[in-house]
């Protein structure tokens, strides 16, 4: 399954080079994963409160087309891969039909003390129904 | 030439997770490669007056040790690749002797009307100069 | 009139004490700010084509709830005062009837060298007919 | 006792409008804040680990003269007021000898429930001792 999420860029967002920081885009696959996240039964909002945190291990993203002031984007997010400790999603931001962004985000979990465990078996299943298209 | 910078996480960088965004380390990586190109002779503010920009084309990066607030951290930045269009940073992020990520950033020259235009002869060869190690 | 405009609280804007850090409170009321300016007639992006600028001048917000992650916020805005050079909005931030924050902001306009120049008539016009209530 | 902290400004802090973005003056105040509370004996990461929480009730400020990226600026904070439950510190942001902006913020003090406690005798002390000029 592919999660559709959309945003509007802000005006905080640009830059004295008149576009979009490149740093925004990192917040704007964050909102998109946690939305999709909590689709699919996994709100960080209870997982933190149980001290189990989910930081972002490996990113890669490719800017293709630059995003401008009140530009409405849609972010496409879905399962990559999962294994035992460590799991990625893969995001397309579209402008309209025009390719802004490409790219990946991994994640671990860990508890309290930042030290990895493994996936939590229910949301371990949650990713591996919702892997691939 | 390896480049090196200091910085200090700030509060408004941390999250609910109790750790630094992973979104701030891009911060950081600008701040550390703009003073570097300041010092090759490549100040930023004197390019974007010519009407020259310089988006990232590709970003990639590992978080390997969590930051926390109040952090200082070492950023080693370093030429990595110049071509006739693009150019790219190699970065690691260091707290003592600890490995907190490593990456490298891609990008290109655009004008005004942010279509990419070749790397400006002088800065070229600023990168060339000091590539690598 | 009173414009209305919803936003979600996004991750990056909590901090380590658990609540939406208070500087993000400033970009919500700009965005809402942006939106209602757009339906008075006045879009930053046309106005800053013909490099004309609408900073700050004054600032004062009341904390009063604090927000939490995902939650959903509803802001209201008004036209508070115009004078020849200077106007301002007024802003209540609830989270359902909870009131959430309440503050002012100033702007001025100012030409490509940020100096100063009276409020364009047209603008002002928009603005006093959607003084007060 | 006036503390005085230095900030560069930041590109990710620009807008397209050519200047330091106004939320960013927030954490800049925050971060003199927070250095000059280590120094009064009230480090706020000690203070966190604690289950103590110190919010932002109320903030005001005057922007004077605009910033640029790469801008070198001066902030002084002193201790303005300090009774049971509040404390306010007051804020000039210099750029050399220029006035850039002028405010004060209040805070409370609560515990992990985000409920308003006193401010503990030790750190009012280091307040009180510190008050004014």
């Amino acid at each position: 399954m592919i999660f559709h999420h959309k945003i509007r860029t802000r005006y905080a967002e640009t830059g004295q080079d008149g576009i979009i920081h490149h740093s925004a885009y990192i917040v704007y696959l964050e909102e998109a994963r946690l939305e999709y996240l909590k689709i699919l039964g996994c709100d960080i909002k209870d997982l933190e409160q149980k001290k189990i945190y989910c930081p972002v291990v490996d990113l890669s993203l490719k800017y293709v087309t630059p995003l401008l002031l009140f530009d409405d984007i849609n972010i496409e997010v879905g399962v990559e891969k999962v294994s035992k400790v460590r799991f990625s999603f893969k995001y397309t931001i579209l402008k309209g039909k025009t390719l802004v962004a490409k790219g990946a985000i991994s994640h671990c979990f860990t508890n309290e003390k930042l030290k990895p465990i493994g996936i939590p078996e229910k949301i371990k299943n949650y990713l591996l129904d919702n892997i691939g298209e």
